[in-house]
């Protein structure tokens, strides 16, 4: 019989899972591995709700196995460190993302691209070296290899800094793979959710003119005023796509439903790059002539690397990028979720595991 | 009342047009302008059969104004220039591609990519500066302004290098741009006709290690053994497709009918770039999670500039390439544009103008 996973590790565990397909999270006991040589534990503080989350809890890709402790955008202070840790220290202040292993040697792991190695480990729902499952971040405690652990900046509020771990990275990384970083260039975000949002925010840090492509006009005043996005288009407002045709650089596309590529095609300059980082099951119409005309591009990106990690959240505490947040307790996040997804939430729930999360 | 072909210009000339969406081609009357004095002026040797010339004569893309002469891949000898040609001289051998005009101002013509200049001028089908429709290479003679004239080398043999002009720069445009002509890289060519052989025969001279990727089990021998292919996949063999999944930095994807694209972006390794050339009237289904899983492209391109067009031709001169051809004569043209449908040539027919094309 399998061991429980209250009893597989020495170190007493607690958070909350989902334990099927209702997706529904209550409390739960499990554990962790005791601190290795080059292992970082730490005391969470706050964890992001991610969209990954909501799917995974609920098997919506259909890959999850249950009880799964969801969280990828873990933050808090360091209690212990292996005999072999070089990287950090007791108090410092860190963070786990959506990686806590991969291979370090196929040609991605060597390129510091381990969120594309074959053999990646994600932060929770996934097999460990061990055997054993891991657990993310709606939990007391962490532990996780050095290698996959960001350093926080001091100057970096954690419950804000969090959810750089996972949707800040997200938009970070094609920005600087695409070439979307030159002052200057013309930027278009699609959807304006807890990517796009971070998408307009580092952007604008790069020194881009940033438009937001969105579906709901009520978010112009939010968009400009408050994100200091530079334009707002209605996307099925055919008028004003058809006046920004030809301008922009390159589109991050945050939206994770199928929708129509071609008037964001047709958005970009010649060399333009529409880069996608959501993922809807079915599949997108790509008309292949437009992409040809202007010699563009439809690429994707997802996450990062750990070392792009590290440089986004430097880069994100030197031009004080935190995503806006609304923190929450964690007997709220059921009630978290159903408001997730109906997109009501500006612009991402942090959980505060310090204060809210209870032992039973 | 409009004038008509044969007068509107000082200058008769002759060659084959189509009149109606038959697209059956017959021997046709015109005129062409004298010779300005920025402008080349060359007796027709050979010109290519392009597939676009079929689509054009048929009126498949709609927007063909009959009557029409095709022809863009055009070679012969220059027999006057005007006053302030530099480039040029009487007896000189030279070559007309896809374009004739464009704006030399925006920003695409000043990064040499007339090719994607919003106002291009197309070698037929398409209104000259003046008003006049312009006609392809069907025909005995041609003038162009100098910009548009590309320089045959010596050693270059005319009738195997008129098909560079359209076939071979459409697919050495986007081996550079897309950074796949890089000694010991793996590159994909899907579909082996008049585009796809001039991608193998570019990629092997740059060094790379090719793999055709064709429904025809047939042109393996072809592939392999004629053109220097280093492999060959049945694309609808699952087996064979599954064993190169990940080995490929690019694809040159030649085909212009609508297929499945999620096969060729699994053969693609991380970072890979699926490059289309060809466009169908539908769009492809594009799926997202592999796109961002590898952080792989799909992009587009459309010919080339002119100063890449020279480099192309220098290229092809320096390395031994030509099309591989069936020269025919001018009445043999709607018979060829038949099997062309049937994709009944290897690879390309190439019209013996000089020899063939009779006045009436």
């Amino acid at each position: 019989m399998a061991i429980s996973p209250e009893n597989e590790h020495p170190v007493k565990a607690f958070g909350w899972a989902a334990r099927d397909s209702s997706g529904h999270l209550s409390p739960f006991k499990f554990s962790r591995r005791a601190t290795g040589e080059k292992d970082v534990n730490f005391k969470i503080l706050y964890c992001g709700i991610c969209h990954s989350d909501l799917h995974s809890a609920k098997n919506e890709w259909g890959i999850t196995s249950y009880p799964i402790v969801p969280g990828h955008e873990i933050v808090g202070v360091v209690t212990e460190v292996g005999s072999k840790v070089t990287k950090f220290k007791v108090g410092d202040k860190v963070g786990v993302g959506c990686l806590v292993g991969s291979c370090h040697s196929c040609a991605n792991c060597k390129d510091d691209l381990e969120n594309y190695c074959p053999k990646m480990i994600l932060t929770y729902g996934a097999k460990y070296y061990d055997g054993t499952t891991t657990y993310g971040g709606y939990s007391d405690i962490m532990v996780s290899d050095e290698y996959f652990v960001i350093k926080i900046p001091d100057n970096l509020p954690l419950d804000g800094g969090a959810p750089l771990l996972c949707a800040g990275i997200t938009v970070y990384s094609p920005l600087k793979y695409y070439g979307l970083d030159k002052t200057g260039m013309h930027l278009g975000v699609v959807g304006l959710g807890g990517l796009g949002h971070m998408a307009v925010k580092f952007a604008k840090a790069m020194g881009l003119k940033v438009t937001v492509i969105s579906t709901s006009p009520n978010k112009k005043k939010e968009a400009m005023e408050h994100l200091g996005a530079d334009g707002f288009l209605i996307s099925r407002n055919t008028e004003e796509i058809q006046s920004a045709m030809g301008t922009m650089d390159g589109i991050i596309d945050t939206v994770s439903a199928v929708h129509a590529l071609l008037p964001l095609i047709g958005l970009l300059k010649t060399n333009g790059k529409l880069v996608i980082v959501g993922a809807p099951e079915k599949p997108h119409e790509l008309p292949a002539m437009p992409l040809l005309m202007g010699r563009k591009i439809v690429g994707g990106s997802c996450i990062g690397g750990i070392k792009e990690t590290q440089e986004m959240i430097d880069f994100a505490a030197k031009h004080n990028i935190v995503a806006d947040i609304e923190v929450i307790p964690m007997d709220y996040v059921n009630t978290a979720m159903e408001r997730l997804l109906k997109a009501d939430v500006k612009y991402r729930f942090v959980i505060d595991i310090a204060n809210s999360l209870k032992p039973f």
